[in-house]
């Protein structure tokens, strides 16, 4: 059996180092607040609203959503960018994407204030990301692979990992983070020949193409670390992961571990997201709001 | 023998394009200028800068060079920017990298308009070539590996490429460009175990660590196509390509192709900066100016 890499524990490590921070806030008058923005009603997008809203009512932290239909004009997601950028209250902005296709979606991203960007979709954080200065924060998924390779005591300096996907969202971003770690990265795609034969020479690797159980038991080998991204829901309507979980955990073998879906990455992510909206709340008060 | 990838044919084919074009601003009363920013006399900067003061006057584009002691205090770099920044008949700049260790690099290269930021350096290019939007410029000597392999009818789709080194200055954009042309790009470093592993197995290897003559026979095989970004000085003063060429020149065999040194990719960047360079001098006569 491989080692699941299960979120609830990575999540309540972060949990417990926020708590005396948002008590700290607190004491000084200040509620970390997120907003959301949503457009349309994706079930991918409405089931991590209700675990965000959750989670954040848990930890203290305030929630705003901001939902429009899917066919609302830019002009008016902008509207709600605006909004944002101009509450004080509000600390972090979480916007779910991708958009849909009559938006710009590069022009909303730039539009959010910079300080606000807790998940790390405008250009500020992006050459943050890619640059590795340490502006900005990185995407809050890209993000929890690097926290729970951490929290699990996994190494990444030196090895070798593959990454399936490259989007914006979590592909290029979480090589780059592991890349700035010192691990090899390969960036494998739709367009890559034979990505099976990349994979299975990796230590790790970073399922990310949002396909459900699009990656069967031919891309793994045993002894390797498997981070499924993937929050898909399947014909059945049953949430799933990119991995085929259960053809691939066998594979692994003892030395090897994975994160399932659902209880695995999805979790980690809405406390890294959390993490950020506290660490803006913080930043207001040293600058004497 | 390999097919050499000799620069000199691709820079006559970017001055081909450019030459109406700079005939045209010239008829609109505007010359193209290129600020070039140095600190210290490093060789290859000199050997860089004098190349491209030849070029730029054969092209017709003025240079002006600004140039300080290595231990200049950060303010007086600065002060240097902002000139550039200033004046509106200087329409890009080339910063030679990298900067004296007092220097805060970041800083200064975030400093340098990005309308003129010809060469890449600052956020928002970075973030350009990172998401691939298409704004800012990218590294020029990142596209200069483009468009050699474009001149010479190499295919990038669906390859394999491995880029050794992994700097702002051509590591990294290179690969996010080799990317958003759908090549498959590995990342390798000095942190990177067994590197020729890696760099056997590709179709295109990328060699941009800045060792003189670092990677021998044994890093490559037949049928591969080598970019040697490499512009160091060896021991004995003679200029050197990262790879030894003489030894690697025949494992490519006849199928194989590669970048000399001299006579390579360095040409092709001053090619690059000039059309980027070019490029500005035409948007500010759309703008009116």
């Amino acid at each position: 059996m491989a080692k699941l890499l299960t979120g609830k524990e990575v999540s309540a490590d972060i949990a417990e180092r926020l708590a005396p921070r948002i008590k700290r806030l607190a004491a000084a008058g200040v509620v970390p607040c997120l907003a959301i923005v949503r457009m349309g009603e994706r079930p991918d997008d409405m089931s991590y609203e209700r675990t965000a809203t959750k989670r954040a009512a848990a930890l203290g932290i305030e929630v705003r959503s901001f939902c429009l239909s899917a066919d609302a004009p830019q002009a008016a997601l902008e509207a709600v960018i605006d909004t944002v950028n101009a509450d004080d209250a509000i600390h972090g902005c979480l916007m779910f994407r991708p958009l849909p296709p009559h938006i710009d979606e590069r022009a909303v991203c730039d539009r959010l204030a910079p300080a606000k960007d807790i998940d790390g979709i405008g250009s500020a954080s992006l050459a943050g990301v890619f640059a590795d200065t340490g502006e900005g924060f990185p995407p809050a998924t890209a993000q929890a692979c690097l926290e729970t390779l951490d929290f699990y005591g996994i190494p990444v300096a030196g090895k070798r990992v593959v990454v399936l996907g490259r989007s914006l969202v979590i592909g290029r971003p979480v090589a780059m983070m592991l890349l700035a770690r010192h691990a090899t990265v390969t960036l494998a795609h739709s367009r890559t020949e034979d990505a099976a034969a990349h994979t299975r020479e990796a230590d790790i690797v970073v399922c990310a193409t949002g396909q459900p159980r699009a990656f069967g038991p031919a891309f793994f080998a045993p002894g390797q670390t498997v981070l499924d991204v993937g929050i898909n829901f399947d014909e059945a309507g049953e949430l799933c992961g990119d991995v085929d979980f259960d053809a691939v955990e066998p594979v692994l073998g003892s030395e090897g571990a994975i994160t399932p879906v659902p209880r695995g990455l999805g979790g980690v992510t809405t406390s890294v997201t959390m993490a950020h909206v506290v660490q803006v709340a913080e930043r207001t008060l040293e600058g004497g709001r």
